[in-house]
C-alpha cells in the first residue's frame, strides 16, 4: 500500500512525551494559581459564528483569521480569549455573578507568516476581572499579585512587573494640549528602548510635527524614574492641572499602596512610564512583564484595565482589568533557553514494574496496590530480554523499578532499584512504597522553570 | 453603536461556571487516573493537512469534517484522536519508547446535523497502548481494569464492562464457513437488543441467505451467558475446531484470569459474545462499558485490540489497545438525568472576603495569608451595600465568608461564616485556617457523579 509522509504543519507546537510533561506541569500551576485568587475556569468554543467572532472588524488581526464555511454557516476559529470572553459575558450576563472573574487557558489561531518561535496555533493563558457597570481600583491592584504569584510558582525569581496608568498618559499629553496627537506620540515613545532618547526627540519633533519645548517636555516626563517612591513624588509635581491626570496619579498610588500587602517584592515592580499597550483598549492601568535576564523575549504577561469589555454585542457597560499569558510561545522560548528544569521526572510511571514469572498475577496484584497507594505505574509484560526492559526505563526515566521474581514474591518483598543512584532495596511492600513516596517527593520538590 | 446579538453555534457545549467546574472535576480524575496506569499526557494539533488526516480516505466520517483552506494549504480539524495518534507515532517513531501508552484529552470535530445531545465539538478522553511489531495480551487484560478504576473514582457503581473478542466471532463463523457473510451477520446480531432473538433468526434467513440451521447455531451461540466461568465453558465446547477462534479464546481466558488481580469486581465485567465493535479495525479484545440504571446511552467507554494503527502512515507494524469516552456527551447525559453531585462546591473560591474598613490593607493581608495556606480566597472589593454583597456570596455558592472590620483587625481575629450551616465563629487566623481546612475537607469528599 502506498504510504502517506506524515508531518505536522509549520507552526503548529506537537511534543514529544518528555516536554509535553513539562507543559502540563506549567499549565497546572497556571490553573492552580489562578484559582487560589478565585478565578472560576471557562472553556468555549474554539469555532465562532464570524459575525459574532469579527463583530469588531477591522484590523491586523483579521487577515491572520481561519475563517471557512461549513454548509450555509460562515465560521471562524478564535484568535484571542478576549472576544469569546465578551461573547460569553453579553450572553450569559443573566446567570453570573458580578465581578466575574474566570480564567481560561486554550488554543487560539493565527494564520501568521510561518517563522521559527511564532505560532498558528497557540495557548493562552488569561485571566480577566469584570464589573458590572463600575469595578473598584482594588482589583487593578490585585493583578501583579497574582503575576508575581504565578511566576514565583513557575520558578521564576528574575522578573519585573512593570505597571503603568493610561489615565496619567492621556492627562499629561491633554495638559500639553497634545490629544489629538498622543496616538502617534506614544508609538514613537514606544521606540525608547529601541532607538534612544535623541533618536525618539528628534522624530518627536520632524514626524509628528512637536515644538522643541514640548519634545523636551515629553522625553522629561518619560525619564522621570526610580523607586516606586521617588516617581510618584515626581509624579506629583504635574498634579492638579488636568483631571485625568490627577484620577490616574491616584490610581497609580493605589495601586503601589497596596503592593506590600499582596505579598509583592519592590524588586519585582516598577512604575515606567513608558509603558502604553496599544492605543484604544486600555483606560487605566497596564501591566507588561520582563525577564530581566531575557530582555529581547519581550513581555510574557500583558495586560489591562478596560471600560468596555462587549460594547460590541450588548450596551451594558461591562468594564474589567485583565491579563494574558502567550503560553506555547513562553514555553518555547524557555526551551530554547534551557530554563525548564530537567530534574524533574518527565516519564509517563514512577514505577515500572519487571515481572520475572509466567504467571503474571503476582506481579499485577502489586501495581494494583501501588495503584491505589497513589503511585503511576506501569507493568512491563513483554517478552524480552531483561537488558532492553532495562533500557526502556532508562530511556523514559522511569525513577523506579521493580522487580518480581520467584524469590521475592516467596519471601513477601519488593526489590526496587533507584534508577538515579542506582540503589537497590529488597523490602516488604510498605517499606518499599514509604521509600518510593519519600524518593518523589524529593525528585518532584523543584520548580518547572530555573534560572541560571 | 449597532450591537450584534451574541450567539454561540448550536451544537458547541459552552458551560456556566458551577457546571464548568464539574465538568473540571471529571477532568481532572480522568488525568489522575490515566497517569497512574503510566500513559503519558499528550497534546497534537487542532488542525492538520487534509491529506494527512484523510489518508485513510472514504467512509462516513468524511462528510462531516470540518474542511477548509487557509493561503494554499488544504487544511481539516481532527474528528477523532486515533488518527493523530497513529499520525504522532508514525512520525515520532524514533522518539518514543514502545509500547507507547498516552492518554490525550481533547476537542474533536464533526459537523452532524445538530440535534439534542448530539455535539459537533466534543471532548474525547482516549488512551492507547502501542506496541512496536508485538503487544503482549496482558495490556488486553489491563484495559477493564483501567476503565473500572475511572468509573468507580467518578462516583459510578453500577455500570458492567462488556468484553469479547474478536477472534472468537470470527474463528466462529470460519468454523460455519460463514466468513464472507460475517460482517452482514454481525450487523444483524447487533439488532438482537432491539428486535429480539427471533426476528434476527428470520432476517438472518431472508435477508442474509442463512439455512435454518446456521441461523440456529448463531443463535445458540450468541445466547451463551452466565457468569464468566459458565460463557468460557460453553466455549470450551467450540474449542479445537478453528485456530482463530482457539486463539481468541485463550486470550479472552488470560483476560478473565487476571480481572481479580487488577482489581475489577466480577459484578462489573461480563464475557458477552454480542459484543462485535465495527467490523475492520477491531482484531482482538473488544469492550463496551453501559450504565446499568440507563442502557438507553449504550455505550460511555468502548474500544478494543487492533493490529495496524498507522498503516497509512508506515510500513510498521504497530499494533495496540485502546478505549475512548466520549466525555462531552457522557457529561450533557449525566447532567440531564441529574446525576451531578450538587454538594460539592462550584464556586470560584472557597472564601470570599467582606472588608468592612476603607483602608484594604488588612483585608489584603488575611486575603495573602489564605492564599498562601492554599486557600482559593476572592476579595470583594466593590462598593455595595452588604445585603448585595451577601447575595453575591449566596449566589456563587462561597462556603466561606470572612468579615473583617475594625472590631476584628484590633482583636486579630477573623469573622467567619459558614455558609451552608449559618454557624459563625470568631477565631485567629489559625484555628480559622484549621477550622476552614477541615470544611472544604469535608465538602469536597463526595464524588462529582452520584448514582440515585
Amino acid at each position: 500500500m502506498a504510504k502517506m509522509t506524515p508531518r505536522t504543519l509549520s507552526g503548529f507546537m506537537e511534543l514529544l512525551p518528555a516536554p509535553q510533561q513539562q507543559m502540563e506541569r506549567i499549565m497546572e500551576v497556571l490553573r492552580t494559581t489562578y484559582a487560589r485568587y478565585g478565578f472560576t475556569p471557562l472553556d468555549t468554543p474554539v469555532i465562532e459564528s464570524s459575525e459574532v467572532l469579527l463583530a469588531k472588524g477591522g484590523g491586523e488581526t483579521e487577515k491572520q483569521i481561519y475563517r471557512f464555511s461549513k454548509g450555509d454557516a460562515d465560521l471562524s476559529l478564535r484568535f484571542d480569549l478576549t472576544v469569546p470572553l465578551a461573547k460569553y459575558v453579553a450572553l450569559h450576563y443573566n446567570d453570573l455573578s458580578f465581578p466575574f472573574r474566570r480564567y481560561q487557558i486554550g488554543k487560539v489561531y493565527r494564520g501568521e507568516r510561518a517563522q521559527r518561535g511564532r505560532f498558528r496555533e497557540f495557548y493562552q493563558a488569561d485571566i480577566d476581572i469584570i464589573g458590572d457597570g463600575k469595578l473598584d481600583i482594588a482589583n487593578e491592584a490585585e493583578i501583579p499579585a497574582i503575576i508575581y504569584q504565578t511566576f514565583t510558582a513557575l520558578g521564576l525569581h528574575r522578573f519585573q512587573i512593570r505597571v503603568n496608568n493610561r489615565k496619567i498618559l492621556n492627562g499629561f499629553y491633554a495638559m500639553q494640549e497634545l490629544q489629538e496627537k498622543s496616538g502617534d506620540i506614544m508609538r514613537t515613545v514606544d521606540k525608547l528602548d529601541k532607538i534612544g532618547a535623541e533618536k525618539v526627540g528628534r522624530l518627536l519633533v520632524d514626524d509628528i510635527g512637536l515644538t522643541a519645548e514640548q519634545a523636551e517636555e515629553i522625553l522629561t516626563f518619560i525619564a522621570i524614574s526610580g523607586t516606586n517612591e521617588e516617581v510618584l513624588a515626581a509624579l506629583e509635581g504635574y498634579a492638579g492641572r488636568h483631571e485625568t491626570f490627577d484620577q490616574g496619579l491616584s490610581e497609580l498610588r493605589t495601586v503601589v499602596k497596596y503592593l506590600g500587602a499582596f505579598g509583592v517584592p519592590e524588586a519585582n515592580f516598577a512604575v515606567d512610564l513608558t509603558i502604553a499597550r496599544g492605543l484604544d483598549y486600555y483606560t487605566g492601568t497596564v501591566y507588561e512583564t520582563t525577564l530581566l535576564d531575557h530582555p529581547e523575549i519581550g513581555s510574557v504577561c500583558s495586560g489591562g484595565r478596560y471600560d468596555n469589555l462587549a460594547e460590541f454585542y450588548t450596551d451594558r457597560q461591562l468594564p474589567g482589568v485583565g491579563i494574558s499569558i502567550g503560553l506555547t510561545r513562553l514555553f518555547y522560548v524557555l526551551g530554547e533557553q534551557k530554563m525548564l528544569n530537567p530534574a524533574l521526572p518527565t516519564a509517563p510511571a514512577d514505577v515500572l514494574i519487571l515481572p520475572m514469572t509466567e504467571d503474571l498475577s503476582p506481579a499485577i496484584t502489586l501495581a494494583t496496590a501501588l495503584r491505589q497507594a497513589g503511585i503511576r505505574t506501569q507493568l512491563y509484560t513483554e517478552q524480552k530480554k531483561f537488558k532492553a526492559k532495562m533500557n526502556y526505563a532508562d530511556k523514559l526515566g522511569v525513577p523506579y523499578v521493580v522487580f518480581l521474581g520467584e524469590d521475592e514474591i516467596n519471601a513477601n518483598i519488593v526489590a526496587c532499584k533507584d534508577m538515579l543512584t542506582g540503589e537497590q532495596t529488597k523490602l516488604g511492600f510498605d517499606e518499599t512504597l514509604a521509600r518510593i513516596r519519600a524518593g518523589l517527593a524529593e525528585k518532584n520538590a523543584g520548580t518547572v522553570i530555573l534560572e541560571k
